[in-house]
């Protein structure tokens, strides 16, 4: 746990003497926010711990009248505005605390309180996560086998690693094709002009994820992700989808198929693709049904439909961004080229 | 726990919309935290919950270096500002989870952090306390049993309550001579002039304490404590004091009787009594060993030596306030008489 507070202490925030510190938690994570707030208050920077418990949260969606929704919280604003990092660490009691809660609800209040979450991005910030029942619960695993598997892929050499998750960036930089190919998968796009963002824990802890925006008209083929998406809390899985001039004109599942074909029709944007990314985190070794750590899983890609990242210098918007994930055996065959060029190959240092 | 957060809410700090409601913790307090959550969203109000966890504050104090323990936090401070009531919420999961620390370092960032309790202070504001099995097994009990005991205390019709209060509050605003008779006690003392201040849970929940000010050369005669008193977590027990011409002429204890001497030789105003108040509270039927509840205790009195409130007109100053408690069987004799009438007979409401 304390070296999990000084990575993201000294590597992903580099905090320094004057820096005011604002560290979130949910409903568990005083353990670790209790080393951070230690280690900041070390290097002589300024500590605060703000709890959003699950339980209060679910009381207000549930509980406050419809015109009082949109209150905007000027004493936190205010905090937000005055700090100079933000650690927020995920640690739920109970992931299904807000099944109940209308999404509109959320989404109506993620709006009005959209200057704060403005602020934060704009200032030093990182999300990670701290182990508890919960988050094992729903990834199938005992506590101690969860916390063995979040440290494994927390506790890296961030240094090194984003050494290499950088030459599989510069490698796609100047890539024009993409094709991967695999079970119940071929599938062609192009990348080209775009840049990659290498997620490499200084936003994420874990990081370890260099991702992209394809161009949307130029996607053709087919594609089987064989990890579940979900969506509103439901699974969709052996999603297959089929393009042809960058739309979906296909798509099947062997589990909420509806739901699936029901996104899919949102927009013009939900037809087609917004990200192609590259998980590299080899501690990350199974799906444990948070995204935090899904899409940075070693040897797999994920595609999302809808939004691009504006970063990437993505062009497809739309009110929806859905990750797919596809675990990568390449050494039984299957393959991601850049322009004809396996990724093996070219960037060997991280999938092997 | 929904009535100890509606008196909070409604009574305690009056919450209305639009008021930015900043609520703290320590380490335990998230279940009344959450409903106090909810109640202030329902009202229109927006709150905020921080958390000072004690292994946070422990291994602050133990751990930053001399020169960052006076850094100040102003994103804190920007918290505060903005705020318009502040509720604090004791709950602590060790009470002695400080114990190792050096007192000193304490108050060299109470001083630094001055500014900040100081905008507090002008706020609407109220502290309370969440029951934890620490502070039960600081009361010697079971945690179910202390959890009966508070609610007893908290949940009162404090607006009948303080009516009660007020009288007795009168009555000391135009008493002069204060004569206290009981077991090994018989002092006199002068309280002309003086302002009587009703502690009726606006600001502390449970509430129940109307003091004021003695007039400090006006104190003579002696006194016997039969309630312990607590210094730096030491237990001072069977107090004595012998008051001539105001000053303390002779000061025994059955246990730590040096360290009571002491602390009444820290300066000029040590010396004399600063405070006279009166416990009303009858949820309150025991020592705990919190002042919290302690001083409110139904049938007591309490003396401090050392520093006066000015807001009672008091003048007398001192680095110290340490409060002395004493019960009274009123039903056996013991009494405390207002210009030679009885406070039972004068107030008979509060005292039967």
């Amino acid at each position: 746990m304390t070296s999990h507070a000084k990575i993201l202490v000294d590597y992903s925030t580099s905090v320094r003497e004057g820096d005011m510190v604002l560290i979130t938690v949910e409903d568990q994570g005083f353990d670790l926010a209790c080393e951070v707030y230690k280690e900041v208050s070390k290097r002589g920077a300024s500590p605060l711990i703000v709890a959003f418990p699950s339980e209060a949260t679910r009381g207000f969606y549930m509980e406050t009248p419809e015109e009082y929704i949109t209150v905007f919280p000027k004493h936190y604003y205010e905090l937000v505005k005055a700090s100079d990092v933000s650690i927020r660490i995920l640690s739920s009691s109970n992931t299904k605390a807000l099944s109940s809660v209308d999404p509109k609800r959320i989404s109506k209040r993620a709006l009005a309180t959209k200057a704060i979450t403005d602020v934060i991005l704009k200032k030093r910030w990182c999300v990670t996560l701290h182990p508890t029942q919960a988050y094992a619960q729903e990834a199938e695993m005992s506590l101690k086998e969860y916390q063995d598997f979040v440290y494994r892929s927390v506790l890296v050499d961030w240094e090194k690693e984003s050494i290499k998750m950088k030459r599989l960036k510069e490698v796609m930089d100047r890539t024009d094709e993409v094709r991967i190919v695999g079970e119940k998968t071929d599938l062609r796009m192009s990348i080209k002009g775009m840049k990659a963002v290498v997620d490499d824990a200084k936003n994420n802890l874990p990081g370890g994820e260099v991702f992209t925006a394809p161009i949307p008209e130029s996607v053709e083929g087919e594609v089987y992700f064989d990890l579940p998406a979900v969506k509103y809390g439901k699974e969709v899985t052996d999603v297959r989808l089929r393009f042809k001039g960058g739309e979906i004109v296909e798509a099947t599942a062997s589990k909420n198929q509806d739901l699936l074909r029901k996104i899919i029709e949102t927009d013009e944007g939900s037809r087609r693709l917004g990200e192609f990314g590259i998980g590299t985190n080899k501690g990350i070794d199974r799906f444990t049904k948070h995204i935090l750590f899904d899409e940075k899983m070693g040897n797999t890609f994920h595609l999302a439909i809808g939004r691009a990242y504006e970063e990437c210098g993505g062009k497809n918007y739309s009110a929806i961004h859905w990750d797919f994930i596809k675990t990568m055996n390449y050494e039984r065959g299957e393959m991601i080229f850049f322009d004809g060029e396996r990724i093996t190959e070219l960037v060997p240092e991280l999938f092997k």
